[in-house]
């Protein structure tokens, strides 16, 4: 049974998951080799249509997946899940299974081939639309071109890495809505 | 009297406030005029050198300051200036000294010639060094070169911005050092 119940979720507000710079899992597939890495470098770059753009060290595993295939999910975990975010950021794929090694459950996805993880209450689908930065940066810019996101999970308990190995976990809700123009909201 | 006792901070650490995804204050200076504006979509992109990538909207007013000088700060605000932020985010520069109007206190950088915040616990010098991305994506690639951070401060509470006038305040830690690899620390 999956974890969540998901629902399709606006592209256009990404940024309400995304934006706050959480730890990321990015889950990826190539000719039936799939990887998860743990990945933190990242920014909103565009809402409509979606763009992202991250930074990938050439040395992971997953680099070459992601790639080869031009596709990857940006999937977002929350503390419970911190033990998997860790383990995972600290070994390499080439030799195992991610997702059976940390108890993780591979999802399709709808628009693209790399795994959805079921236990990540939020996953973004994505697809690579330029790599001329990959060379000389790391960095790619992606369009998201679909996102599953469980409704119930108002306040996600989202992961924020400040290096040394500790995390901050994302806290309070500061509602500032009534001061914001209607245009920013 | 400055808010911060403020010490130089390793640039290659620069990630220990930035990777966390803060909302920040970006100020700036350009032929005597300055401006702050507020900013969510940025991630670090190199330790050494310290790269930082930004997206910046070109309807700002900061954005012409921003592009002539080719310098900015990056100030890391805690939850007890988020009036100020909110504020500073739904107004423009252009008919409006920010500094005053949101009683903020401009200090002189060392190397850069746009104005520290004084109030932020964390300031970023920094210099552009690519901006072939930013006719096409407004992503903006800037050297961190000089960093000020108030050492007292070691659990500062950053602001995560999740979009429809909503943040999140940067909550309790979680220390998973013993677990990583000693060259991922």
């Amino acid at each position: 049974m999956a974890r969540y119940s998901k629902t399709d979720f606006p592209l256009h507000d990404a940024r309400c998951h995304l934006e706050t710079g959480p730890i990321v899992l990015v889950s990826s597939a190539w000719q039936g080799d799939t990887n998860i890495m743990t990945m933190g470098w990242h920014t909103m770059l565009q809402f409509t249509p979606a763009l992202f753009g991250c930074y990938l060290w050439d040395g992971n595993h997953s680099y070459d997946l992601i790639r080869r295939s031009g596709e990857c999910v940006i999937n977002v975990p929350t503390a419970d899940l911190a033990d998997a975010v860790v383990g995972i950021g600290n070994c390499t794929g080439s030799r195992l299974d991610k997702f059976e090694a940390f108890g993780l459950t591979a999802m399709a996805g709808s628009r693209v081939n790399a795994p959805l993880i079921d236990e990540c209450y939020a996953n973004f689908e994505c697809r690579l639309v330029d790599d001329r930065q990959v060379d000389e940066y790391g960095l790619f810019i992606w369009e998201i071109v679909q996102a599953h996101v469980a409704p119930a999970v108002t306040e996600p308990e989202t992961l924020h890495y400040r290096g040394k190995g500790q995390f901050r976990v994302a806290g309070r809700v500061l509602d500032y809505s009534d001061r914001f123009k209607p245009q920013n909201l």
